[in-house]
């Protein structure tokens, strides 16, 4: 069951500000109505605060841990996108935080959503 | 035949502001002239209003059997594009919406129509 | 509804062998369980007899006709692919004729059907 | 001979902003120099004015004449996206246009030449 | 548990031979020895029988949930295609069957698995 | 108007056996029927015959200048093609010769002519 | 040897600001080091001034000779960049140019290098 | 040190004739001649004998480990390609085997070298 | 081992503002975890200081062979491109320097790292 | 000037059979009639005979020094593809040899050549 307890995090390396981004091709969850499975690609993007403000980031294999463990899960599109981000901005408290769900669709509709945490940085908008 | 009525909507899931994408690429309706169908690609994208605000987003289902009502329907580009923005603007009542229509084209020209309700969000200006 | 004289066929202009390729990507029908509409692409490759044979090659707005008048029929992909090869056949009596449906999918699952008339000429096969 | 006569207009069908954009992939003009053909491709962009202003949207078949009274013109890539520019702005007076070419190039080089009128609009910017 | 059980067939359409493809990109199992998720696209091959022979054709509905029944799995590549492969050719003793599965890898390495029962149709060679 | 008068050759440069292709992108004829322009993309492959037996090679500046004397012509598709063929497999007199003809389509429907004059040479179909 | 005195400009055609872009995508000088060939695609971009003010732009024959002028240069990535802009700034006095050049790369690196005159005008901004 | 020590195998698990490609798009190994890197993808296809004439796989994490152990090695793109067709050849003695190695190549020039083993299965020419 | 001795740099040739770029798809460096290969791409993009202020370029040659240091290193994917970034920033001492490396991924997961150095130029956010 | 002199041969290393094929994508000749460059791309393709028999491959650091010696020759393209098949046959006496130019083209057609020696062998035609 996802949980914020699966997210460990390792201190951010710099004080200078830069900008991470992992993208999860190989995510999938089960739909609450049909239970049929649901299939996407998750992206997040995000900017930890300084390492001398305590800066954080997710450790990649808790990051990969804490996404299968939705594959059990019946859960919609929107719960799934706004879940994670509220799971890793209370994990990493980031400067900035964008997640991005695309799923592959059905009946002929696919979707994509978007959440955030936090202000988009100057050097992003460039 | 198309109707605000056969769009029904499902509470947003969170206070936070996000933006939600549906992407349907079979989309077909009647040339009015000449009653040959025409084939495109409709896109929908919309911040629902804050949860705590009553904002709503379209359920799928009901999505899909909306946009197929346009089947038998004698309709131009232009016109679909803006009854269906002004449909989901009066579901939804959206901070921002924004309809693209794509079309496969007649004569060698193809066309693409945007019709927009509300403000464009900061967050996806960057 | 489709039927073989839906089909209008106009002499082959030559005595040499050649290929006629006619790709359709606007197709659309009916799920005869659901009533939900199917969307794919339909190719058909022929080799018309000679001229002096009589050769017939079908005429191509008589073709987007026949192939609208699939546009409110409930048939499954095999049918309508077996269908427009018999059509296809009857109207034409051509040297080879090979029917491909390709279709955008449901549930995951996109599906390919491919129904042949006559042998594949050996110019084709190099 | 291209001329503003050839372009038939319709009025606006709503009072909202909203952005049409017509691409044709099947130019051909002639060069003034050489005599030989250029081929490329025009795209046109424009926000109506408002229905109650009087806005109009120029019709599609119409357009597809215009453009092809340039099949015999001997005339420049500059020339052809200065004349359209004039000629559409003059029958539609939109709030915006913007004519592209794009042109399969000579010698090794291609061009793009695009002309505007009037100002992009703020929801076309974001 | 994935079982031939799941399978159903339907009555081939027609004595004319003719091929079908079904390709489905959102399959999921389960590494045997980690117990982490595999992913890959299925895609199914075959030419029935003809209908006077009793050939038959598996019901599109039932092999999604067939392919479904992998996702709590523990199974290797080769497993799962052989498996598939005698799964289906038991239920429809095609003339011939190819199965291939198209797996995004690990560690570096992606695979591709085929296995086939039966002779390859004349017309598929061409 | 098109004749094969147009077209010059230069001698084949050897007598070892080669191929030869030319791609001509940018061709344009008229609908006999609605005198609408019609556009594609016309592909020549040949084997010339050896040198020492007076092999002919088309001359490109030539060819150029033939394919575009079908721009005022009111000619169909499967006439373009059998006519190209005809006119250079007079002037060249070449082992092998296709002709590919491959249109932008009209009403949905694009297509795609060949025709052939002489044997297609082994190292092709390898 | 590259100079400008090979760049030959016709007046700009119009008082309204229009962008051109030419796009030279077989580009080729020499390595000062080691004498090997360097491949990569130029592009320009400017606004000329508007006529009533002289503006100019470079007439398409003497740019491609122009180019071609550095075929048997030795001369860095760097130096070909601010060079082309310099004597094209120089012969078009543009409110705007941007030179781009993209480069194939040597050693596992490829390189782009962007130099700019003038403001970029607002109209491209958008 | 590459060495088909490395390399373990696992039995195949079925009698029937089946294909294997696995795909390895990071490997690098060093040029003997500079000692500079080179990159490239590893490509390996092969039948494995049945399994009850004690057919052999290779087991995917060996082949990583041995793959990886050319990361220091000097060794020309041919010698890679013929090294690991032998050492493969000799651990799983397969029905048939195909090594393909895709070099990013130098200076201008990429290269693609194919090594095999046994004869091409029938189902493979299909 | 990466050191910003292996940096060499030559004088920027301009005193105009302009944009250099190097990419360079053939970066590997070890997980310090696991002491497997990562692979990637790194993307350098600076504007240097004005020729008369002593702006520096970094010269290519130099640029691959650190790139190469890294070959033997176990270093995290945010290390590599804080260190790259603090190594060129201190060698060049550019107006602005972007870092951005893309990597292959682990897990089902790939990841892409931006670090920047200064201020983003005016031009470039056009 | 294009002489097999400036082709340097290794010994096969091995007696097995392979392919080899080297692809240069940046090569430059000059038009014999205008003096203009010529650009396209040369693939060389060979089986070299067993090792025990003499084989010999091209040396690639040779390879590319003759084919930049073509960079000031004036050659059309048959007689490019047709030297380069001479010199490489006469080199390394190869089992088979195919020798292919892609070029970019003039006046809106482009060309393909390809040359061969020797018999293809069975293993590519599967």
């Amino acid at each position: 069951m996802p949980s914020p307890n699966l997210l460990e995090c390792v201190p951010s390396p710099t004080d200078s500000p830069f900008i991470i981004e992992h993208i999860a091709e190989e995510f999938t969850s089960l739909c609450p109505k049909t239970g049929h499975p649901d299939f996407g690609t998750v992206t997040l993007r995000f900017q930890p605060r300084p390492a001398k403000a305590g800066g954080l980031c997710v450790e990649l294999k808790s990051l990969k841990l804490y996404l299968q463990s939705f594959r059990t899960e019946g859960i919609f599109y929107e719960a799934v996108t706004n879940t994670i981000r509220d799971h890793l901005a209370a994990a990493m408290k980031p400067e900035w935080l964008l997640v991005k769900t695309d799923w592959k669709g059905r009946g002929g509709i696919r979707s994509i959503i978007r959440a955030e945490f936090g202000e988009v940085p100057a050097s992003w908008r460039a």
